[in-house]
């Protein structure tokens, strides 16, 4: 039973993301259709790149990745369908696919063709129903990639923001802030631990001295760093918004250095 | 495999459509199903009715559609079980199917029976769990829908606010404002060409001269007008909100007329 | 085909969520996964415990409800299975299934093996995916119980607050407000019914003579008191948010006497 998942910025408010769906579902009746988030910020290209780094890898080879957050539909911008270590990745060619073409171990991009368009479809602001979604049924109903995308492209891909580091020191940004007001870093785990044991974290006013094995570790209200889910440098405070406490923001330097 | 959608105005903060779900799903525990939206503004009926309008024909015929914003509950409005081009419809009989009946070639509507009710149903206050959700599993088990709904009825229908129009001028409203605040009307793409190529639109203090193709079609922050992914004249900044820069609500007048 | 249900306080802004069931899929391809809810307010295990409360029953025998607030993470408290009248629970031992642990006829509790843990799991502060995600996978591809969670624990429970009456009065507390601003008190349906037909309900400002049958058997903007949908006393207004109109809160008096 194929799996389609699906990422966007509609928000629930509307029935976007429920035509979205429909349109799947039409194409593939045994599609299992699977939220992801459509809570991205309106136009936020970043944060949906983000948030697809999370769990693409971790649903089965052969899994359907819809992801449209697409302030350029209608224009030039392609339409996208990728591979990366044998998951499909179906949206707009603006960057949203950086994160997980950075970690793939192998990964080929198409675009969609023209021809491949909701049979109905009104207008052009819509491809996340009337494109994306329909590549995506057709895709899971069986139909060969090379129908749906026969021509390879070189997709848009960001840089990945690597910290710089010295003997004593490692220079970061903050590159996500979460839902708990966690702040993530560009700060992966091994260049710390080469630090030594005792370092010091700082960014803005946040000011703390050690890792944490985990949240609880401090006392409700105290200020925290530790290595979040996927093995960087995450800014917290126990029981509380670290974010809102102390105006962390995407792009903050982080620095960490030996204590 | 039947699917059943469900929008409601419950949001996702309580466990009332978890419990909406595990109703149905226990009454037919094959069912497929599909989250439409639960984000509804509570008790308005209006967006709930609007959101519907764009999925509801986009499913696979058999396709039951759960919808449930129900300010009425447990008085006398009836409950209502629906079928329209082939997918069927199940709430409260308050309007909410208004602009389905509205788009479909041929619809009936039939009253769900007083003892179509989930057992060890407590209160009167939560139909979406014991009756709606209830009958939609019923419907997807295959029960006959004369024996879940016997009884033919003229459910309530809002009228569709036509625009007014001359030779050289269209008069409509704002009818839905989205979650990225662009403004849609109730003015349909073939009127507007009537007027030729050149067009004003105005709305409050939104003013532009012509259609747009697509949002990105104009700079950041640039107001502008296009068609909306069913055809109807739309109200937006391109990457920004329009209906908070102007203030735009459903109800407000807007003007479409020969530059 | 083995349900699986996800309640979280992660929000749906991030891929949490989505890493959350991509796991599990890949460990059971054929569960059917269902979204309870993510928006339970951060940490806070008690309004996840009130939500699971009104779900967990109504979903068919067999099917495993995971539920993850868990500002405890990576400390020693324990990961917990439980059964309750045949519906598998999965989360942290925190006191998230009291309720159902309160309701159920007969339940037992187990610790899940330091073991089962994801391949692949970095850190220590996402159970929800490293943990219980996949535990509920393995769980619904067939695995034993006593092979994920061989050992009986004595969970975390919470008392449920009994309301003190007299032969005249009833003084109970408000224990959830919802997403309507509805206020519902730990004072079940036969309690009042034995003070007689004619009763006053007071909490803060809020005071009403008289259960209303259903909301809109009072005039728009009027406070009702009524019986929710489990069967506990509910202050309300009829199409208004009574909590935030009287300043209601968990934890606030509510009185009931004879009128």
């Amino acid at each position: 039973m194929p799996i389609i998942t699906f990422l966007s910025d509609f928000g629930t408010e509307d029935g976007y993301v429920a035509a979205m769906k429909g349109v799947a579902q039409s194409a593939c009746a045994v599609a299992q259709l699977v939220d992801a988030t459509h809570s991205i910020p309106p136009q936020d290209v970043r944060s949906g790149a983000w948030a697809l780094r999370h769990y693409w890898r971790l649903y089965p080879e052969g899994t359907i990745h819809v992801a449209v957050v697409d302030p350029g539909v209608g224009s030039d911008r392609r339409p996208l369908l990728a591979c990366a270590d044998g998951r499909w990745l179906i949206g707009p060619d603006n960057g949203i696919f950086s994160w997980v073409f950075h970690a793939a171990r192998r990964w080929s991009a198409w675009e969609i063709a023209p021809s491949v368009r909701r049979p109905d479809a009104v207008g052009t602001t819509f491809h996340g129903r009337d494109v994306f979604a329909f590549a995506a049924g057709l895709l899971a109903s069986g139909m060969p990639r090379d129908q749906i995308a026969p021509k390879a492209v070189d997709p848009v891909r960001w840089l990945w923001p690597s910290p710089r580091r010295s003997r004593t020191k490692i220079a970061g940004v903050i590159i996500h802030v979460d839902r708990f007001g966690n702040a993530i870093s560009n700060i992966p785990a091994p260049l710390i631990s080469r630090l030594g044991a005792h370092v010091k974290v700082r960014c803005r006013g946040f000011e703390v001295t050690g890792l944490a094995p985990f949240y609880s570790a401090r006392n409700p209200g105290e200020p925290l760093a530790l290595l979040e889910s996927t093995g960087l440098l995450e800014l917290a405070i126990c029981q509380g918004n670290a974010a809102s406490k102390f105006g962390l923001q995407r792009g903050d330097d982080v620095l960490v250095q030996k204590a």
